[in-house]
């Protein structure tokens, strides 16, 4: 008789953005005449920029010929675009990489709910809270035990250490959905943390290049000793406006090894590689070509006026909220998110109800990140710059 | 401190395909001057057809316009393409499914090897033998046991039930690697026993669109009752050269469930819904509008000449090996495969290194899809006609 994984029936049955979803469809289904405007999914609005989408349309060319046409795909990715990745993101930041420590993939979403097919069960497991769904769904899945870490605003969003000692350690810097961030100090206490307990840390930098500020590390391997413990998950999602074409990396350097029962030295990159040839079939040649032309000089240039586009939309929608509405606000200066406490002590989707119903405006619950999350919002810069506006003086309106 | 999931060392360290790729790579480096013709991967040479090119094209272009850009696709793939396959695969040959009952994903290999996300560990699987290494390596990953159905000439290729009672079974057919397929009496006796213990088939279709001859099932659901047992993974990589632009698909019934420890009833497709809407964000855009166009008039003309190409391969392989050669095989008529007896009783290794170092002829050793593939050797019908041809000339010289 079939045996279903059964922590499947101890999770809720929505992910979070998929509850959303449903509110938002069932909404303008009774509503079609409503003009409904998301600073909500996170999901972006600029078009993708010309470079990239000349080099997606060239390497089409190349498949509908016989003389050019790629089959399968490297599985960790092919080496134009991992030398791109290494250059750029990396060496030019003073980290020195192998290629073969880079694992190119379809998104962080699947590396950071898959990486745990290469962990045992019986990790303990500490997440900081509010985070990304993924990650206490993923190991709840799995059946992990997991120690939240509150992030709020009475410990300025720096998540202190867990109560008990942790296996693998998941922090998101710049933060989803806080947009706070870590200095290079407040990372490294991490780093050594880890170094000290033999804990990994799986670090997800995702919304790195929307970091403004200086001392903020864009990587955690620009700490001292982040090799030899920590995975980093990097997505071009919110990067290049990937979120429709789907590409990410992950690296896994050579120096992080744990033991197995018996006393064995394992490479966790050795079981990544081995995880992601099994059970995974390569990213598209076409988008490969589209993510290494982020990184050519037009694509650069190009991708730093989106950026700029939607923190120009961050800086209405904080300016907005604190000084305007005078409401507690935090993020939106390295990261494309602003975390707002909610008006008289609403629950997040109280809160969230409102906002469709009355003003049709949706932003994501703080409680749909967790626990700690509660009586928080957010919203996201990712809209256009008209429709922000709009949002903006629907807010005003509503709550001045 | 760290616990690695201890099941990854005890599996090989390689990929077939990876430790094939490699041994290649190492000839070819050592020999700069000859020329390799592989007949091994199962990766296609054929360009993707017009339809397809010209649709991603325009997906491109509505990708860099602000006005048509698409964020994150619907988990589970967008309408248009769902509707196409429902109709097309299924409607067309009088199986009723539902939209939501299909889950568009990147590639068969990641869900073959995601699904066992949602099983148990404690499952008793039964796999053909030989088998495509991904069902073997992924149970295998999560410690489950697994009973082995050898599939020889001794049994014309069809696998008798397990000894034990299996929970999950593994079918695939048309067959990687041997080409053989079942006819529907033969299937429904799978079926039957199914529906009996309780147990679930995974069914992977992959090659369905090679079937030549009638009474031949292309998809399990022709057979009553699957629904209640069956998932089925369908792939667009053989049927339309996708393996470089990753498309696949799921079915998972809305009739299939299970019973968990405490008797509650749960929907697999509910659960493996919570799986990809948590581990996966969609497949791009871009690829999905291409797999659509699979299904255009058009599209279907061009990838049945395509199909057609290469079954010729097929025929010519298996007329070369079997009519002149005398050699024993399988397989070439309703799949691209031609599975075939090595000679002088060699090892399936010994045979891949002969021709590797002897005639420069890249083929795959059946035994690494299992102990009943010892002694048995996998050609593909993928090349290209004059390598084909090429690759028949020197086998002919050399085994003559």
């Amino acid at each position: 008789m079939i045996k279903i994984n059964e922590h499947y029936t101890e999770i809720g049955n929505n992910y979070l953005f998929a509850e959303i979803a449903r509110r938002v469809r069932e909404y303008k289904e009774t509503h079609p005449d409503k003009k409904v405007i998301s600073l909500g999914i996170g999901d972006i609005t600029r078009p993708i920029v010309p470079a990239v989408i000349e080099a997606i349309h060239k390497a089409t060319e190349e498949m509908g010929k016989v003389e050019s046409v790629r089959g399968y795909a490297p599985d960790a990715g092919y080496d134009f675009l991992i030398h791109a990745i290494v250059k750029n993101d990396f060496t030019d930041r003073g980290i020195q990489l192998n290629p073969d420590e880079v694992f190119v993939s379809d998104g962080a979403k699947s590396d950071t709910g898959n990486i745990g097919d290469i962990l045992d069960r019986n990790n303990r497991v500490a997440i900081t809270d509010p985070a990304y769904p993924v990650y206490v769904d993923t190991n709840k899945m799995t059946g992990r035990q997991i120690e939240l870490l509150p992030c709020t605003p009475d410990n300025h969003f720096v998540p202190t250490f867990p109560k008990k000692t942790a296996d693998v350690i998941y922090l998101c810097y710049p933060n989803n959905p806080t947009g706070t961030v870590l200095t290079k100090e407040q990372l490294k206490k991490w780093v050594d943390y880890a170094l000290e307990h033999q804990s990994l840390i799986l670090f997800d930098a995702a919304y790195e290049a929307f970091i403004s500020q200086p001392d903020i590390p864009h990587s955690i391997y620009e700490i001292d000793g982040a090799k030899k413990c920590a995975i980093e998950f990097r997505s071009f999602s919110k990067t290049a406006g990937f979120t429709g074409m789907r590409a990410g990396y992950t690296v896994v350097p050579k120096e992080l090894i744990a033991k197995t029962s018996k006393g064995e030295i394992v490479s966790l990159n050795a079981l990544w590689k081995r995880r992601q040839s099994t059970k995974f079939n390569g990213t598209a040649y076409i988008v490969q070509r589209g993510a290494e032309a982020v990184y050519s000089s037009e694509g650069q240039k190009q991708i730093k006026e989106t950026i700029a586009y939607y923190m120009e939309n961050a800086r209405i929608i904080q300016n907005a909220l604190h000084d305007e509405l005078g409401r507690t606000t935090f993020g939106g200066v390295n990261a494309p998110y602003i975390w707002v406490k909610t008006p008289d002590n609403m629950s997040s989707w109280e809160f969230f109800d409102l906002l469709l119903n009355k003003i049709q405006i949706v932003g994501t619950p703080g409680s749909g990140f967790g626990k700690a999350g509660e009586g928080f919002f957010r919203f996201t810069a990712f809209g256009n710059r008209e429709n922000t506006r709009e949002a903006i003086e629907r807010m005003k309106k509503l709550m001045n």
